[in-house]
């Protein structure tokens, strides 16, 4: 079986970018098969609830923020941030029922993160650290793309090297890379992969950074589950450089790609490219999300090719191959959460 | 269970606008999840059958009229009014099982109403009488609506003022609405509702039709089940109306909404404004009709987006509130008539 | 039951026209509820196989061809045309069970046969001759329609003349033929319909052939299971012809249908209309086709949405009548070869 048939639901998830949602509309998305409405309320923090009147299953989505609260617009009736009916027309005395299910959510790093497992465990300390979105010493831009297929999917492409050969063969991709083995060793509950290339010849990026002689280059992948790629990627004068190096008078890019998933066969994909040199040229920024966008569409269609292929033919069995190796990893600690929720219960 | 998931067979239901169904080409339209096609005969009177073909399955929707006859237009198999095969290609005797099944239809008041349910219950005489459809007296136009939903869901919007504050806030609706308690009352297996507004401000459809002091206004709403609603509303100089008043140098509409289930989620929404003042002023015609088409859509877009929530989720229960009152009585007339309608069987 | 709901397996289908798959870009279509990717080997050959890679499901047909063989564009596993894994990346030794399904195929008269039944009863001798399309004495060009419908409602359409005069009423039908008798007889495990017009006016074709005086006309039709029509149809000088004459001074066409069924409500329409007069005339071939394509859509109209109807209605029982002799004759065929498969298993 390719696919992952449930969700981990004790987890930190992003909903959104922070700038998608705001205090003047309901902003509505579907995340684990379950519509949700996220707005801000009056301090600017957001609020996310189930999309859904208790009254008569209008979406709260086409209602109306008022203050902290939000009005469905179908028949009035009123909910506050912690979803408790403050108002039902034509009557005084609200429904005791009369409350809309809310989910813990926090904004850091540029993201919104909701907590759609048992509200008890939901500890904001968890949500991982990304520094490097919340310094103005990196400069980046949100990006999203919305992926007709299972996270899982997506989540496999990000462990495995392999493809980038294949996939990316016309863009970022190069031979060699088919043949690297399965780089990644399990630490600190995540996967880690570290790259070393040492004395090598700069590339266009570094020199438009003002590198022109030998460098020193790194690639540092660190995977998550269920579905997080933080890579470290720069260069550095040669010598200046490796693991216990300084890495003074280098550059530095601090990739992030998270993917939620909205439905069964459906994901949110959320990532952001951020450097440390020519903070404030815009046109650079957007030149390198860009090329990076067209690189990730070359991985979207043959991920949603894939998708339904297996879709279609639910029973196929598949080969495994020494390039699994990344991906196997990555499911394995999936599973392992999925055992540890399911015990919860 | 917000959605009724039967429907009452033994009904008159509108079936098309008189000037929907022609003699030149038959017109196709599912009612109560069956394929219907109508036409007009030689003396210009409907005819209904099932859209198939008893041969071969093909629609006759897509056959052609001749005389009081249709023709499916694969096979050349032609049928009378009263669905009766008449001609099959290659052979003179007529196969005594080739008959369609047609549905008693009546035209009246600019609708074509049908009967569904058992044909030797079918009594025109139970057709609801609308006297100001067919007289000089009054000027209106067919409109329609096609609605993504359960018929039950727009049911429950007619039978409830709550909305108006809401839905039509930026409309028709004024903040008031949302505070009325539930107006009707059961009459002559009906719902009704009545409302005065004595000695007030003339509002500019008044001073339009001349009237330029104080007014008393009235609004009468009839519900009856499974889906039909007609409004009395109007005005005339102050003294003269009230529920035993001669309603004398007045003013009258008279609003017809009908619904007729398409699917267990579509349905057709046939609705008109009669007015008995400014008679031939097509321009007058056309605005009253279009402001409330317009704020039509508003409950159009609110009801499926509902819907839609609704069959995401079976299995949700929702929460009663006061203004429920009206749309749980109708609820009750329904399911009455489902249960007479059961226990036929 | 007016669908014939499984697929006979073991029967050379086409699967393309020769001039849809080629050496450089591999070509996907579903055939028989399989998706199957095509592409031309080094020697031109077609090769046929699953379109789904053992290893991760991605279609090979977004991969490369690359000489006789085809390489997954997700992780570059290489297959040969036999589905034989040749490579897989990071790893020298290939999984033994690391293979493509593959299907024998057979260029014949310009179509590719595919045989997706058992393999060794796949006999290329039982692919029906053609040999007016690999004859230079005949011109044609190939085309192609896309049927929302089962194979058999198609394959009734081919097997019965009465529609001719309804469905194609205003272009080649003549009221005639829908009191023509069942002019089919079984010969040689096919149906044979043979029909004479002797000393007649030439028609417009016959004219812009030379033909001036009175002719003799010929309407030759062999159909064979599950979905094949052969037409011969020509004209020559009168007394030159009939059953056992010369037809010397004649003109001739060839017309060939074959269907293949793409899932169990879609099907694959290859045809083609071939002459053996004013060969060169290119404008005159697109005429010829372009009016046969145009009631040719006639049918497809007629035929889906019959098999809208039929499918709304699984239950649904429909009446017999004498025009389905030929129909009928070809569906006993069917159900004979379905049959004879069961008993294989």
């Amino acid at each position: 079986m390719l696919e992952v048939t449930n969700f981990i639901r004790n987890n930190w998830y992003v909903a959104a970018w922070g700038s998608e949602v705001t205090a003047s509309k309901p902003f509505a998305r579907t995340l684990l098969n379950q519509p949700i409405v996220l707005y801000r309320n009056e301090a600017s923090k957001p609020v996310a609830m189930i999309d859904r009147c208790c009254h008569r299953g209008a979406p709260l989505s086409v209602g109306r923020i008022e203050g902290n609260c939000i009005r469905c617009m179908y028949h009035g009736m009123l909910f506050d941030q912690a979803g408790q009916c403050l108002y039902a027309p034509a009557q005084t005395r609200i429904p005791t029922d009369a409350k809309i299910q809310t989910f813990p959510v926090e904004e850091r790093h540029g993201f919104i993160w909701i907590w759609m497992g048992k509200p008890e465990l939901a500890d904001a300390s968890e949500i991982p650290s990304m520094p490097w979105l919340s310094t103005p010493e990196y400069e980046w831009k949100p990006m999203y793309l919305y992926y007709l297929s299972n996270a899982s999917l997506i989540s496999d492409n990000t462990l495995d090297f392999t493809h980038l050969s294949f996939v990316h063969g016309n863009s970022v991709g190069t031979p060699g890379q088919a043949e690297m083995k399965a780089p990644y060793t399990e630490v600190d509950g995540g996967l880690l992969s570290t790259r070393w290339d040492m004395d090598s010849d700069p590339i266009e990026l570094h020199r438009l950074a003002g590198m022109s002689g030998k460098v020193d280059r790194w690639l540092i992948s660190r995977w998550y589950a269920p579905g997080m790629l933080l890579l470290e990627a720069g260069a550095c004068p040669a010598g200046n450089g490796g693991p216990d190096g300084s890495r003074a008078g280098g550059i530095s890019f601090r990739h992030t790609s998270i993917f939620t998933p909205e439905t069964d066969f459906t994901s949110h994909y959320f990532w952001t490219h951020a450097r440390d040199f020519k903070l404030g040229d815009a046109d650079l920024t957007d030149k390198i999300h860009s090329t990076l966008h067209d690189a990730f569409l070359e991985d979207k269609v043959m991920i949603e090719a894939q998708q339904r292929v297996i879709r279609s033919f639910p029973n196929e069995k598949y080969v495994g191959i020494a390039a699994d190796a990344g991906p196997n990893m990555g499911r394995r600690l999936i599973a392992i959460r999925l055992e540890q929720e399911a015990a919860l219960d």
